[in-house]
């Protein structure tokens, strides 16, 4: 079987290497030529709306899936023209605007913070009464990672943020005093069949994911989490994994956002599961059945973050399991991350205490 | 770092999917186009004694390995007047000559089945007088897989075995009646750091690998091999992993043969060890900390010979996970294999009597 990927960062990197020992050969489209998977796959170097590049990964392929979510929903629709792409373009086109997003979640009855659609100042200061503050304005299109936010805090904050920020499409979102973050990864195979990774709490810095734990236990939250999960996969006929975020607030959970592909939260089911994130998502759009979920321990990932560490020093750690993206260092980029998988959560927990581990951080 | 690999099969490619997330670029010399390694890393296509292409690899390696124990010693000699070459290629001297390499492991005091080198008729009807019957007359090098052996049960074998295969060199070997099959995986870092992983118990048809069992627990044997394969680690100054079958014959091992390299005995580690064994050939060419070789349960591997199972159906086996080469199917090939990792060894018993994986046997 042939898979073609639609981007060729780490997440596609890592789909391949779990689709190659399945038998797939794996194409890939991406602009850069030095992507993270240009030295382990076949690249097309071209746009994302390139037609004629698109068509050639489409005629290189016997399914096409993607791993970043700004891929252009009609470039989705152009390559189903010529072959099968998981997920169904309709999940990319309700992750990639928060207003549809959150709507979507809400059809579906899953609860989400409080959110309005912002499209002049006045509906801003309307929105700022209703929702309350603090509240966060966000672009409703192409923000990842914490860009294109502004905390608003005070009638001044929002006057100063609209005039910033007024060129985009916007949302004004409830700013949620969470107990926690955690995130669901689960998978749809193409006869419908669906399994579910336990919860992960992740903890971000800056925007950004620095640190997941999973399994993240409770019985309530995972069922909840599972039963939201399993309304977005159906509603959407979807293929491959999913990922879902959502803040815990007490016992409920308020879905963030979802990203219709492997999930960083999800790294660390490589090591710390029977199946990986990448092997479910290449089994699923193969159309092989779906792997086992169960974890094998307590598993903590931490990403590299503008920097390596001194990936000498923690390898020396048992159970340390290093992966690198083979990317040129920059502020805020992921080069990588390190999956360390302990025998119960009290050694975990001593690792995240005490660990020399604790540099990369 | 930039990875060299002589040789471009299962093993290598195997090599590669666990060096890549080390952040390592991988390229490799083989004479076959289409090559299991093909698609996945950079392919210098030529011979393995072609000085050019010898000199293009390991110009474009930081070190250089190799996958399968028959490339010419000259050809790893000259190699390693451009850049480094692990194991050293005084392994692949002792590992390609029967005769050789049991007088190796005999000057190190590990036992061996008795043997004789033959050049002669006359040389073979001595060595049958002195080992016995029956016996196997093997050619001394390029044997793999059971090829190049005839067993000798009767004076009339012998003639019959020398009229056919005189014109090769030849080592008639004691045929051994033994308990089982068994093999060690250890792995020598460039510090002289050394690893074991537990005994694997072996099991081959028509010569050729068939099922692995791993841990095969009896802490006696576990001691005396991991003492056998630290004598021959340290005599050779080797890095990398190095596989030794042994014969066991009560409380005693025989020692068979040699691998300097990864080993078919040694897969299951990609599921059933903490750090699989390419990790570790990865970690220790790297000049990186091994990794824990601890298991993660009880493992059994089966290789797919000459055609392939239904792997959909073997995917519906919890923890099972498949392996494909990307080989073109031919008898006596070895195509892929399936590990899969029980909790217990009751389970993978259960598993062994009951499975329905068992129509890959």
């Amino acid at each position: 079987m042939r898979i073609g990927i639609l981007g060729g960062g780490q997440l596609g990197r890592m789909i391949a290497l779990a689709a190659i020992p399945l038998g797939a050969r794996v194409t890939f489209l991406d602009p850069a030529p030095d992507a993270p998977m240009s030295h382990i796959a076949k690249q097309i170097c071209g746009a994302y709306d390139d037609e004629r590049a698109l068509e050639q990964l489409a005629r290189e392929a016997d399914v096409v899936t993607y791993e970043f979510e700004n891929v252009p929903v009609a470039s989705a629709q152009f390559i189903s023209q010529f072959t099968k792409i998981f997920p169904p373009p309709d999940a990319l086109r309700v992750s990639q605007d928060r207003v549809v997003e959150k709507s979507f979640f809400n059809t579906l009855e899953i609860p989400t913070p409080k959110f309005a659609r912002i499209d002049s100042l006045n509906d801003l200061e309307n929105a700022v009464d209703e929702i309350g503050l603090p509240a966060l304005l966000k672009t409703r299109t192409l923000g990842y990672d914490g860009k294109g936010q502004a905390l608003i805090s005070t009638r001044a904050d929002a006057e100063r943020a609209w005039s910033e920020m007024q060129s985009a499409e916007l949302v004004l979102e409830q700013f949620v005093n969470f107990t926690r973050e955690v995130s669901i990864l689960a998978a749809r195979g193409q006869n419908g069949e669906c399994v579910y990774y336990p919860l992960v709490e992740n903890f971000h810095r800056d925007g950004i994911l620095r640190l997941s734990l999973a399994p993240f236990l409770d019985t309530g939250l995972q069922n909840l989490a599972q039963t939201y999960a399993q309304r977005v996969l159906d509603a959407l006929n979807y293929v491959g994994v999913l990922a879902i975020e959502f803040f815990q607030v007490g016992d409920e959970l308020l879905a963030n956002e979802m990203a219709p592909r492997v999930h960083n939260s999800g790294h660390w089911t490589i090591e710390g599961a029977v199946t990986s994130q990448f092997e479910n998502h290449a089994r699923a759009i193969l159309g092989l059945p779906l792997g086992s979920t169960q974890t094998r321990g307590y598993s903590v990932m931490v990403n590299f973050i503008g920097a390596l560490p001194d990936v000498d020093a923690l390898l020396q750690i048992p159970d340390a399991h290093v992966h690198l993206y083979d990317k040129t260092p920059r502020a805020g980029r992921k080069l990588g991350h390190v999956t360390m998988v302990a025998k119960d959560d009290k050694t975990r927990e001593k690792r995240l205490e005490t660990g020399d581990w604790r540099f990369s951080l």
